[in-house]
């Protein structure tokens, strides 16, 4: 599993990107050969403000997120030498000149200077994601309806939380996850909640270290089994101890995810972190 | 002033529908030929519950929404035949069907039979729109781009309440008013207030008996000129005096505005209200 992976280019220096993104028109987070992706947004409008870049300034983010996933706590990081940031200049800030270059679906909150040992992806002690699904009972704000599952039956949330509860901690997730060749399925899922937002709206709030592919939208469409009444609780623990990928529940529509929020630990254990994710991890995962 | 005016026909029974929807990809919410617009889409939908009409089911709306103007409590009625309710049936609601037939950024709340006299145009006693401003101070949620206003410099709410407090009252707003033949420009506004949303978003709700052709979104744009500090209070206030159409100030985007609410009387007012209304107000008014 001792991959090589990237380490920091000496002489560079790393910044850090805080973001978000509506996720509806883009094939996903990563760069794609002509596809809109926000990846592709992001080193477009970085390119004008640096210059062309041949490496795509390094840039590594903490939840790979597919196509038409949402983000509103997403952390990438670039890393630029010193000729790149000689062309920063005065005036506005750097996050409001991105802003001004990027499409309004996809917003820089923070870009500034990285502390020692970040890795927007290996430092990350865990990610956050929610899932949204409107069922009968919720009111239904057309507004909202880019980033909400809409079901038209009612959901039993409690019996969605009985069946979340048997997920709770270090498991594998091979059951809910779409195979990539070396790619381990042990994660530890630290927190799962159902609830209902005051309008009615169902919440699945996951968090995890990381997850693997598919594996909220798949756990979710579990839920939406248990919750309609197609299957118990105990259904959902029986499928996780197989094991091996079942086509039993429906990964659910990719709009009703968005990633919430990427942890990161205090600053003495940055680079620890990072070394310890990356010899467990390949480079592939999210 | 006393034009012929949409009486219901003998025999009809008037629904009221709520409804909200997103206006992005719509050329408003009034029917054109060979544009997406709101009332296509739900002509299209109440075609197929209840056959062909050759009247559009006498569809009138409280608020004619511009070309990408949102709606979260937008009020519209039908007249429909005996003949057409026996095809509603049993099973789902009208307004689930309603909805499984409609793109998602359109959603029928409810649609129920409206008390006697209403009307969902000339009954209405009030309007009530916002617009949604993100200014330099504002976290900028990227999942409320299409229905925010961006602006990369930061607005003084105090000075645009004390500029919105000269508006109040009973006015000619032909300044703010995109005239129209034999419309009237006197409006009351009731309220208008600019707060900041826990998120710092600017938002401008705006409350009268009706408002005449983009009047909200040219006094949202006079507005965002005193708080940004390229005119005063004042000038407001001096320009709505000259009560014609000036084109100082910006008519500021359509896609800031939402249509919140429209307010009806108690029962027993509903019929005269719509009365007094019709007598007062041509026909291709908001």
């Amino acid at each position: 599993m001792n991959q090589p992976v990237d380490q920091q280019v000496d002489g560079l220096i790393r910044f850090r990107l805080d973001l978000g993104y509506d996720g509806t028109r883009y094939a996903g987070f990563a760069k794609q050969r002509r596809l809109a992706t926000v990846q592709s947004e992001l080193l477009t409008a970085l390119t004008t403000v640096f210059g062309e870049s041949k490496n795509d300034f390094f840039m590594r983010v903490a939840g790979r997120t597919d196509a038409g996933v949402h983000a509103l706590g997403q952390v990438a990081h670039i890393d630029l030498s010193r000729e790149q940031l000689k062309r920063i200049g005065r005036g506005k800030s750097l996050a409001v000149r991105l802003n001004s270059l990027l499409p309004s679906d996809i917003r820089v909150y923070s870009i500034a200077e990285a502390p020692a040992g970040f890795d927007a992806r290996f430092s990350a002690t865990y990610r956050r994601y929610r899932y949204r699904i409107g069922d009968a009972k919720a009111f239904i704000s057309p507004l909202e309806a880019r980033f909400t599952l809409w079901l038209d039956f009612a959901l039993d949330t409690d019996a969605m939380q009985r069946a979340a509860d048997g997920l709770i901690g270090l498991h594998d997730f091979a059951t809910f996850c779409k195979p990539r060749e070396g790619a381990t399925t042990i994660r530890e899922l630290r927190e799962i909640t159902v609830g209902r937002d005051p309008d009615g709206v169902v919440t699945v709030q996951l968090q995890a270290d990381a997850f693997c592919h598919n594996m909220v939208r798949s756990i979710v469409g579990a839920l939406i089994r248990v919750g309609g009444g197609r299957a118990e609780p105990a259904d959902v623990l029986r499928i996780l101890g197989l094991k091996s990928r079942v086509e039993a529940y429906k990964v659910v529509a990719a709009h009703g995810l968005t990633l919430i929020e990427i942890g990161y630990p205090e600053q003495s254990e940055m680079a620890g972190q990072a070394e310890k994710a990356r010899n467990m991890r390949s480079l592939d995962e999210n």
